[in-house]
């Protein structure tokens, strides 16, 4: 037990088989669970999206910390053994208050993405520092979470951000490849191109929803970070370190949706099921509506 | 008394002298309120925006009933002669259960604006039956609230409804004139045009923000219907029959925004603060943070 930070009282082995809770505002966090349950095809999920109070991207941030400790102790109750933070605006304002509420490891996503936009632009280091840009939801642009991030993996970083607000209903409407959204991009992405970065992080989980359209914008040159990729790397370094990874395989081929992961949502379960299906091919098999407050 | 329902026990002109309450689930309803300030310049108003909980258009029937009576009855405990539903949402899907809950007449945008629709194309009608299209958010749509007050108004009224999402972010980020907006307009207005209405119904407080591009798309033929104007028109007539416009005659003109109205936000005060200057021109002067629930 030298490298767990014991806070819970089952023994590991049981520990290991429990599922992985991960919430989002809404159903932009389905990209998360996307890149880990194709990382970690032994591990349940259970994924809660506050589809009643969605979006948190304009929200203050008392506002924020409350709905995300609610969602927090709602996947707590449940016995999950991590907990994966998919909001980017929950993980840029309410981490240090979630970790503070709930007695288990919590991943966001800001951090993995920070740390990971560094570790992939270091080696194109020459005579100038690394310059990295990201794109977020207002209040994460505003909370500068990704650039303190950023600052801690790599002081000499050049960090410009903006907010893309439309990006999110132009994902939600699926349109990832209409001229409507192109000359979007176009616009929003114009002060990222002419400050030419090492890498973009894509600081919204809608966002990798459009990462062609967005590559295509700001050029091949531009290394995109996807954060729910970055924080499906830190969730499996972390199950590694602390021994937590499932130890019962799961027989057959998994696939995304399937029975095998429970979905929540605190609102209009209908809607969510078939955004799902538009952003990873499949609805949910477990989809069930819950009150949180 | 004879044409009041009385349910007040403060004599009608105490009563007449209480400001209009208005809510929305966000800054969408500030036309609604632009419409009646400009309609009853001696009216004073208390405007609730439920910003920590907008968008009402993407949930479900309970939870936006919910939202609903919770902002009828902060806005009745502040004392009002008249509530404003001016969220097309709301109007749509809770006003029963708000006039069930609180004792003051509810006026909200559906069925004005369904009215005017019928109103305003009744003296087209030649051998053919009137035709008229609603624009509105999902939820309004799927309710078939504007289908069911038109052919309450006129059985013999062909209606055609569809949803816009875009064109409420599109309108926060006051991209009224943007080549963007105008592609967009077109994608969602095709089916419309094709329809060739005599009215278009605005059937969402955001789209008259938008009114210019959506008339050049559906033609100069086709009259648009701006739900708050005719929620204004309704509530200046109920306000007439019951006697109870303000008897106090405000001196000096009268300014949207000005300190004699009070508006109130559930979250984000900051950028509801920016919303409006962009929709109505200027800042509240009175604006103030408030927890609901």
């Amino acid at each position: 037990m030298e490298n767990s930070n014991e806070q819970n009282p089952l023994n590991n082995q049981t520990k290991a088989s429990l599922p992985i809770g991960i919430f989002d505002s809404g159903v932009g966090g389905l990209t998360v669970y996307r890149a880990l349950h194709n990382r970690l095809p032994n591990e349940h999920f259970i994924y809660l999206g506050d589809t009643a109070r969605v979006p948190y991207g304009t929200k203050s941030l008392a506002t924020v910390e409350r709905y995300a400790i609610e969602n927090a102790e709602f996947l707590a109750s449940h016995g999950i053994k991590i907990l994966v933070v998919a909001c980017n605006t929950a993980s840029a304002l309410a981490l240090p208050k979630i970790r503070e509420k709930i007695g288990i490891d919590v991943v966001g996503v800001i951090g993995p993405g920070a740390r990971k936009a560094v570790a992939m632009t270091r080696d194109r280091q020459n005579e100038t520092n690394q310059k990295i840009a990201v794109i977020a939801t207002e209040a994460t642009v505003s909370s500068n979470a990704y650039a303190l991030s950023i600052h801690q993996a790599e002081e000499t970083a050049v960090v410009y951000q903006t907010a893309c607000p439309l990006f999110v209903p132009l994902a939600e409407e699926n349109w990832t490849k209409e001229p409507e959204t192109v000359s979007i991009a176009k616009k929003y992405l114009e002060k990222i191109k002419e400050f030419q970065p090492d890498a973009l992080v894509l600081g919204c989980t809608h966002y990798p929803i459009l990462r062609e359209v967005i590559q295509q914008t700001v050029g091949e040159n531009v290394t995109l970070i996807d954060s729910g990729e970055a924080c499906a790397e830190e969730v499996e370094q972390l199950l590694d370190f602390k021994e937590l990874k499932n130890p019962q395989k799961i027989e057959g081929e998994r696939t995304l949706c399937d029975d095998l992961d429970h979905f929540y949502v605190t609102d209009a379960a209908e809607r969510f099921a078939r955004v799902a299906e538009r952003f990873l091919g499949s609805q949910p098999a477990k989809l069930e509506a819950i009150e949180l407050y």
